[in-house]
């Protein structure tokens, strides 16, 4: 498992943002207007007011509906107008076509939020495109939030608010607790309700956000993150609209300490076309998703069921009781099961260090045939000995070698005089180690589970999810001690000189603290063997155009050149060979410049992610990034510190750090070089599309790390685009 | 995900093996006598008695008991030869210090297998492994079958046949069905049956091995599949301690046409580590295993649950309609659980293609803003229309561009009117469509899933479980399309001089077909002149000595040699050299080998599995093999169609097919050098322990593959090691 520090993303805010911004009407309101308000409950219009008046909301409700007089026996009204106060929240459930009039005249009536859970909008094509444009633009204007359209709307738990059609409230009404759930997939959404429903999961808010015209998931996000009745927040992404805004939202729930776990799909091709597809929002590479929501803090999750898990887990556990790392204790009473829990944490990166001598000792004390070390055996005598399990638990508890604990028992909380054994040795390890991490992976009656939980331990049922669920507490606790505060950067345009030749790009990124090896441009041959003089030999010469991008191609390269007279032998051939081969080009000079010997090559660059800003990227040169894919990515612009940490998730590190006998490289060099082009990428933002060094050649150890070639490709302004 | 045809493993049997002898008298008993048996039903003595009363076993009991003469209301004997037949199964509950003297008595009594129940063995220390190993020489030299000690014993379901102890009797008897378990582990075995029981699957027979002193997991898994009552075989194995018979049993229940499910737990370095110390067996790596059990047929899951849900889907589904390959169309009635499938399939290896444009149109008429691509969105039209997934269905299920549907639905199966709709659709389809294969990934009541399954359709709930499930099934496809008859090889001692010198190891590998360039051992300058002349140049000289291991430490190596007089000199200095810096070492010549010039370095090697025999490793040479851990194994031998498949299995293999403007390398010659090499390694597995080809060049595709550099290990026999 990689624990990369979080890595703060640059942002300058153009305008402020305020993610969240007036979402609590949608939660806590004190009137809801349900408008096109039905008789008949199987209509998206009739099954929000019968479900506020099933479960009791106490605020007022307005039916507004044209024609009739009642609906679901209350009075209705015919327009937003008519109402005798504002309601503070609107329910849209018209038809498409009268979405918009609906929302304008809730805006114009003063209602706060309004959820527009009617379809056929975006979805549908680009007339309801159109008219989901002009929904967004009248809450712009108005200050109004609207939520949707096409989505399955809000509930506030506490308040029983409730704007939303989902099926999941047909057969009951969430038990209250302190997680909440944000979604843009509505069936996603409802879904992760049912299951906590069944998990036994209390919930505090839902919020989908569907086609997103205004209020989106990093809204959906802000919104839990400022709510005092909610501590853990889960989240189904499928995409994000506002890279700036998502960032914000994730560091108000940082800052709350409140963890946010993610299930972000379209991972894979499919998916992720299948995605892009649904949503009609910019299709954004997962792997940039997977680096931000982690630089963000978010703990992400492959499935729906473990966000379901770790929601309950980090539910259960206090902040405090977070572990400080990845190694992990596991007792069971069987040495299969021992061993299916060793395989499965080692695949969640977990570590099972032995433990120390004394605990093994002490083990063996209770237990002479026990396994002492790590997984613990205790062997079927916990069932028959009610002081094996308190023993052994409080031994290994009190190790410091581990940073969390794993007990597994497939049945001992189904027998009733197991079941009050482990119970009172839990209690008692609860009692003298309060903030121990213990995850029970066991099943359990629902009354033996909620007691375990209100002791404080999570309790998984699969060996598997248990690890996951785990392994996520882990990257939680890991990234509330990795905070670094945010570098300041102010954003300026690159001038457009830096742009026009290879040694111009060098020079403005030299500038910028990334090392390049000494060179000069020079015009003729009397000039090229000063410059010789000044840098020394071996050298390199390579032709200067702006019009030559693939120097190499017209024999605009020479590498080797070791003495003057091959020196002036080489400057002429190689202008001769571009004169013939390339005879259109302006030729500005050429290039001197030392040439390097020995060290590993890297392939360096920064590229623009249209919804997260510039990206750095590193890997090694040659086949490892291109047919490995074994790169490292970051938001930009990174610290030496995070810039050592790309390398080191490198797969092909090994080659940096002194493998198969080599000198180690130079990394910190390498990192140097990593982190200044970063911040010159982020700096440069405006108008830097793209950053090629290729190669960044790291030498030994203390010999540094420098840019061999580099490729500034400008942004071209979206109206110049052909 | 790779579909690895299947590669027999060559087996030269030195006495017939018979995996799963004599096994029947556990699973269907004319009688069944307890030794030990207990009044007290919470002691190892008094459980199967009680569950034998309890479940109701029409054979004969005999409680064996020295004191009582009633146990549990039935007459009791005071011991096996009292008895007034031979039981053909014998539970052995007693003390671990009486266990032998019982075994020996029932042997004596002509008892055909017996089932040792009680602990105190091999897992307890040295006293326990000798009197361990006295039962299993007790079961060796009367035929008398051994399940045990320290296992949890046998159950034949149909006849209410019951040798075991486990908790999961407490609460009801197995339902009887077509899935039979195996397990080394007694509470994984117990688990697995647990699970099965909540998940509505149908037992046939179920066997715990414990500490194998005779009966090991080959036998128990060689006992279902002789078994007519059991079609599909879950096994939990923690280790194997007899190769040659794991795959002569997998071999049965691949001819029997029944699925083997595995689960081999000790993936992982810290779970290796404890299964050793828990089984005592010898440890394996697990990717020798993992090679072992995909060729001989078996279908390998990660987790206890994927056993069940695969064991489960397996026996739903008939041998017809395990799919012909991993295409797969996905049908939702929501964007979201769309790519969430998506997501989860891919990373499961499965392909989502496009669907035919024809099926498309299909789609788009049925519902014109459905997703129609792949995967579907149906929309929730499905909902509020009943034709929609029927016809849907249909056009999916005739477009032949996928081998299986994996039909999604939250809650379709739980709200009674959607219910209908969804099952007279499924009901259709099948008619329509007796041997597609179609995956339900839904949540349904148990009779609702019971009705499905009847109709051939596996439900599985989680999205995650249901793409594993689906790829289980299409591995189990795959393999049965694959089978390939083993080749005979004839094993033979390889002759000792073989084993002297480079020279000679690459002589008699040449001989077995493997391609060397051309060479000659030369005693004189006037003969290596005559080699050269012969061979060409460039040239490679390297020194032939018995006593020299590492050529290149002793200077003994030159390459490079192009012209006559260079030749003389280096054949003089390299002898100079070598008699300075191994002045100790007997020379025999000089070689004088062609100098491969360009292609690609490969490493190959064979090496003795411990369990399983000479094992054939190839990868790319340098950092791929050491630092990126790239390597292809198989059994020896394969044959080329195998072999190119090993390479195709190499992250790096896009280097040996013309990745960065590379010309394409000869793979066929390459594959030839395996498949030769590996039928060597096979031949001479008696005292042959280790070949080192390093490096294998593999030059441009037509021009052949050579091995440069040859090491012959010989096996050095037991009592000769140190």
């Amino acid at each position: 498992m990689k624990l990369t520090p979080n890595v703060p993303h640059f942002v300058t805010a153009v305008k402020p943002i305020e993610a969240g911004r007036g979402l609590e009407a949608l939660f806590k309101p004190r009137s809801i207007a349900i408008v096109g308000a039905s008789e008949d409950v199987t209509k998206i219009g009739g099954r929000p007011l019968q479900f506020l008046l099933k479960y009791g909301y106490a605020g007022s409700i307005y039916p507004i509906n044209r024609k009739a007089a009642q609906v679901q026996s209350l009075k209705a009204y015919a327009s937003v107008g008519d109402l005798p106060e504002a309601p503070e929240l609107a329910v849209v459930a018209v038809p498409p076509a009268s979405v918009l009039e609906a929302v304008k005249e809730c805006a114009a009536r003063g209602v706060r939020a309004a959820v527009v859970l009617s379809a056929g909008f975006s979805e549908m094509g680009e007339e309801g495109s159109r008219l989901q444009e002009e929904i967004g633009r009248v809450a712009k204007s108005t200050g109004m939030r609207v939520v949707g359209p096409n989505c399955l709307g809000a509930i506030g738990v506490p308040d029983k608010s409730i704007a939303t059609f989902s099926v999941a409230l047909e057969s009951s009404f969430p038990e209250p607790g302190p997680v909440g759930i944000v979604s843009q997939s509505g069936n996603l959404g409802s879904y992760t309700l049912r299951l906590a429903a069944e998990r036994g999961v209390g919930i505090s808010r839902m919020l989908t956000t569907g086609n997103e015209c205004d209020v989106d998931i990093a809204d959906a996000i802000a919104s839990l993150a400022s709510d005092p009745g909610t501590t853990v927040i889960l989240c189904c992404m499928e995409t994000c609209r506002d890279g700036a805004k998502l960032q914000q939202a994730m560091a108000m729930a940082r800052d709350a300490g409140k963890p946010l776990v993610v299930l972000k799909v379209g991972v894979s091709e499919a998916g992720s076309e299948a995605a892009a597809s649904h949503t009609g929002a910019l299709a954004c590479s997962d792997a940039v998703f997977d680096v931000v929501l982690r630089n963000g803090g978010a703990i992400r999750v492959p499935s729906i069921e473990q966000l379901l898990e770790v929601g309950h887990a980090l539910s259960v556990v206090g902040p405090d009781q977070a572990p400080r790392g990845h190694k992990v204790a596991v007792l069971t009473a069987s040495g299969g099961f021992g061993v299916l829990l060793a395989d499965a944490a080692s695949a969640q990166g977990l570590v099972l260090p032995k433990l120390a001598a004394g605990t093994q000792e002490r083990i063996l004390s209770v237990v002479p045939f026990a396994a002492p070390s790590n997984p613990v055996d205790m062997t079927a005598q916990v069932s028959s000995r009610p002081e094996v399990l308190a023993r052994i638990l409080a031994a290994v508890a009190e190790d410091p070698s581990c940073d969390a604990l794993i007990l597994q028992s497939a049945n001992a909380f189904h027998v009733p005089r197991l079941r009050e054994v482990f119970l009172s040795a839990l209690e008692q390890v609860r009692k003298d180690h309060p903030s121990r991490l213990i995850l029970l992976c066991a099943r359990a009656p629902q009354d033996v589970r909620a007691r375990l939980n209100a002791m404080g331990f999570p309790t998984v049922e699969g060996i598997d999810a248990a690890c996951a669920t785990l392994a996520a507490l882990v990257r939680f606790g890991a990234r509330q001690q990795a905070r670094q505060p945010a570098p300041a950067i102010v954003r300026a345009p690159l001038h457009a000189q830096a742009f026009a030749t290879e040694a111009s790009a060098k020079a403005a990124l030299a500038e910028a603290g990334l090392p390049v090896l000494k060179e000069a441009v020079v015009q003729s041959r009397e000039e090229a063997l000063a410059a010789a003089r000044d840098i020394g030999f071996p050298l390199v010469l390579k032709i200067v155009s702006p019009d030559i991008a693939h120097k190499t191609e017209v024999g605009g390269v020479v590498v080797g050149v070791r003495s003057e007279g091959q020196l002036v032998d080489d400057y002429e051939s190689l202008l001769a060979r571009v004169a013939q081969r390339a005879p259109q080009a302006r030729i500005t000079g050429v290039l001197v410049a030392r040439m390097a010997q020995g060290g590993t090559e890297l392939i360096l660059g920064t590229k623009k992610d249209p919804i997260f800003g510039p990206m750095v990227m590193v890997g090694l040169g040659g086949i490892f990034a291109e047919i490995l894919k074994d790169v490292a990515l970051s938001p930009a612009p990174v610290n030496e510190v995070q810039a050592v940490e790309m390398l080191r998730s490198l797969k092909a590190f090994a080659l940096l750090d002194g493998a198969r006998g080599r000198p180690k490289a130079d990394v910190q060099a390498a990192a140097r070089a990593i982190a200044a082009l970063s911040r010159f990428a982020a700096r440069h933002a405006d108008n830097v599309a793209e950053i090629d060094i290729n190669p960044l050649v790291v030498l030994d150890a203390g010999e540094g790390a420098f840019a061999l070639d580099a490729l500034l490709v400008p942004e071209i302004p979206e109206k110049a685009k052909p």
